[in-house]
């Protein structure tokens, strides 16, 4: 029997509130015992990756309130109603099915009179075949000619996932033989992102994969329309040019517009899409279907993992309740996400959508507001990049915000170089050792300046290389994290209501239906 | 007479924080009454730019007291002092005159046995002619052929600015006639990001233009090997392929490893660099020497602007106060940047390091703990992208995170599609406009997960295109902005010692020379 109830109403929630500022970080972390619990403080993910909490400001009583939270708060039954296909959206009605999109978590599911992930895994394999049929060069432009070029085009979790993954791999495709066609994105309405791909590429060359899973968002359709214009200014036909990725009931789905349709339904969230076929055909074209097999092992690898019982087991559950914590307990309002990795650049962004479309809410799943803060703010930028942008802040500002890196003992384009006795690559690990280590014990100094009072708690997930397993297992760690943190503070993760009264004003501000502020905005704007 | 003087001991300062929650937004910006707030609340910043604060929670009673506060904390007169060439970086004793880069503002600046503005306009000049050469074909590669792409080495401020400032005007300057160059931007030490530029470039045709004012930035002189080596190993000679942006006293200033050496100084620091030489030399070189001067001069009219004492006719004094309001009296901890406008992607990325590098600080000047909140964490991503991510927390989230919008009546590129009776242009004008009102007023809904609160303050830059005189003025905003909130706070805003200690531990993990904690991370990175 699963309890639905408000965070604020679990016991173990109260005494946890008791433990603020247990831990001091920079004595805790100091000398050899800070060394003990950076062996301690690690528990696997999957593929190679591990999550190292030592620099959060934890210790052995405060993890074991956290299980015993973890356990009220029926975390993991949670997560089985939710695999095992209960209506865990209860919003909008839905089921909340992603995990299945990798593997089978639990039962089977049945839902529209299907077994949920066959349907998936029969999409994907759909996706495959077209894909490899595109490299054979058996399915071709017009003229019989090779694409070169794929152009993702969709907004929000039909862009910001997938251009993430893209960027993440495609260093890794380059040095591995399975770099297949370069990947390009359109999501903004604002036309000067259409017209700007639209003219650094290949346009008789290129297969744009149109990504909507209602078939009406208007962005997309938009930019549909921007791109159908400029193949046929060039002669082209459009339906020899794009493909769409779709729900089977939306208007797009059995369209001759399309050289195919590949389809999810509305049990994947747009921000949970990305190994669904939203993420699935534009990877599989990039970089091979067998990549994208890969990828998919690596997340189902971190959602078994994540049915672990013993929170000390479960990384992605020790996160959320760390980080759930440091929110409710120790009352920070920001997390940064810091990958040491360059491919990672649009990960932090993808995460953004993710942690902050999924949690950011005031009303419970039962439309009670709570009365405790709930998602964080999330931003990010690889490191060392932002070392030597934001981090004064992070060091030295008034505010403390906790802090999560990512880092991996080896580069993915195989290029290196020695200066001043190690390789860049060595430079970019000691640089996220060393940032751990100052956030978290600091230095004082005679000049106040240049003093770091450290207690600035920070965690770090660890790899071998960003390979398309460990990239899996990454996002889908991140993904069950923040499904575990919603679960805690009793929110549906997996609607967006917060986004329509926008949507709503715009198409009145567009009808001309508007008076007041909104009337004059518009008149600024000269719409 | 000068008086730095804390926050917290100005008297209007005591005044001001009993003004909390004194208006009501959504009541305020209803109706007819909201709508003469949009036409009041407006004031130019400078080339057809303007800063509309009508959705802010302010009211004629707090902005007189804003304008008290910055008479008493003497923003004007502190300004004026630093463009009149005193020693405002006390910690690292030196003049603060990038504003100087871009105009005369006040009396002659003399140090090191130079006129400034008269140092900074022949380097720009040494730059223009430089490009020129490169553009006629008269500065070559080894046989004689043109250079097609331009690329920067560089990080932190040589990195974010340029950077985005490129981005900006990519779409423009195709549209108009005047893309030269493409510039690509290699910054992080993680190797496979030069690794990636350089597999995706057109190595013979490259011309690379390293940047440190020191000379000793360890990632870009890693980066520059890392080049020197592919260069070297393709046949070709680095020194014919190399420019250097540095200061006079640097080791690159006078290296025959160099086409070139233009030079900035200790007065411009990295996050203010673009309109120096720092900026100068990649974007004169990709859209000609002339769009680089339009770009200056726009920045220079928004430093006029910011000259006035009225603060509301003071745009970046009137942005920084109500911030300030914001951060001090409403206790609001994070800023988002909103920019409808694609060509603005990265711009986000740069005000983060203005602003948190700037002000991500808790001592004052003189090095005494200050005891209110300084700079905000910034974050931002386009519109209406962002809409389809974080929106959500915007609106619905348990924390207030106010707003910086910034939007333009016509795209760049020139290319544009109706759909729906509406251009794209029209719809992501109407989107911003949407939002505003969204924010500022909400919606009362029976079901309350579809209810929003409103209450949520936001300001919009608003200007006819993202010319290059515009991308100058909104730059220089933000810049004044940044500093006169750094003088209310009585920061040293322009060092960074918060960045040291990182540096630090990160060599003494490539010597070995750890232990503990740091011997530990460093051995789980395998360093």
């Amino acid at each position: 029997m699963i309890n639905w109830n408000n965070l604020d109403t679990l016991r173990s929630f109260s005494k946890l509130k008791a433990l603020k500022d247990r831990v001091n970080l920079p004595e805790a972390m100091a000398g050899e015992a800070g060394a003990a619990r950076v062996a301690k403080y690690s528990v696997p993910i999957a593929c190679g990756l591990s999550y190292n909490y030592a620099a959060k400001a934890v210790d052995d009583e405060i993890l074991d309130l956290l299980g015993e939270l973890a356990a009220e708060a029926q975390l993991t039954e949670k997560y089985a109603a939710l695999y095992n296909g209960e209506m865990i959206n209860t919003g909008e009605k839905r089921l909340v099915l992603h995990q299945l999109t990798r593997g089978q978590l639990g039962e089977p599911v049945i839902a529209d009179g299907v077994d949920k992930r066959a349907f998936y895994a029969a999409e994907q394999k759909k996706a495959a075949a077209f894909a490899e049929k595109v490299h054979a060069g058996e399915i071709t432009n017009a003229a019989g000619e090779k694409f070169t070029t794929v152009v993702q085009i969709g907004i929000g979790g039909s862009d910001l996932g997938p251009r993430a993954m893209y960027l993440a791999l495609e260093n890794w495709a380059r040095q591995n033989g399975c770099f297949k066609l370069e990947a390009r994105f359109i999501s903004n309405v604002d036309p000067d992102d259409a017209a700007y791909v639209l003219k650094t590429i290949d346009l008789p060359h290129a297969l744009f994969v149109l990504v909507s899973k209602s078939g009406t968002t208007l962005e997309t359709l938009t930019n549909e329309s921007f791109v159908k214009d400029a193949l046929r200014n060039k002669g082209l036909d459009p339906a020899k040019h794009m493909v769409a990725v779709t729900s089977e009931t939306s208007p797009l789905a059995k369209s001759s517009d399309y050289l195919a349709a590949f389809f999810m339904d509305d049990y994947i969230g747009g921000r949970y899409s990305s190994t669904s076929c939203v993420g699935g055909v534009v990877l599989s074209l990039a970089f091979g279907p067998e990549v994208f097999d890969r990828f998919l092992k690596g997340a189902h690898a971190a959602d078994l993992t994540a049915k672990e019982t013993d929170l000390r087991r479960n990384p992605a559950m020790l996160d959320a309740m760390i980080g759930l914590y440091e929110r409710n307990v120790l009352g920070y309002p920001v997390t940064a996400v810091l990958p040491y990795s360059q491919a990672l650049s649009r990960f932090p962004a993808h995460l953004q959508q993710l942690d902050m479309e999924s949690n950011g809410k005031h009303v419970n799943r039962f439309g009670e507001p709570v009365s405790y803060p709930t998602g964080p703010v999330i931003f990010g930028e690889p490191g060392t990049n932002g070392q030597h942008s934001f981090y004064q802040l992070l060091h030295q500002g008034t505010d403390v915000v906790p802090m999560q890196f990512v880092g991996f003992r080896e580069n993915q384009a195989g290029m290196d170089v020695v200066i001043q006795g190690s390789t860049s690559q060595q430079k970019l690990c000691a640089n996220v050792a060393a940032q751990i280590m100052a956030f978290a014990c600091g230095k004082q100094d005679a000049n106040p300046n240049k003093s770091f009072d450290g207690g600035r708690p920070s965690s770090i997930i660890i790899g071998k290389q960003l390979t398309p397993e460990a990239l899996g297992a990454l996002l889908a760690h991140f993904e069950n994290k923040v499904m575990f943190q919603g679960f805690c503070w009793n929110l549906n993760s997996f609607d967006q209501e917060g986004v329509q009264l926008g949507k709503l004003l715009a198409k009145r501000v567009l009808a001309h239906d508007t008076d007041g502020a909104l009337r004059a905005y518009s008149d600024l704007l000269a719409i």
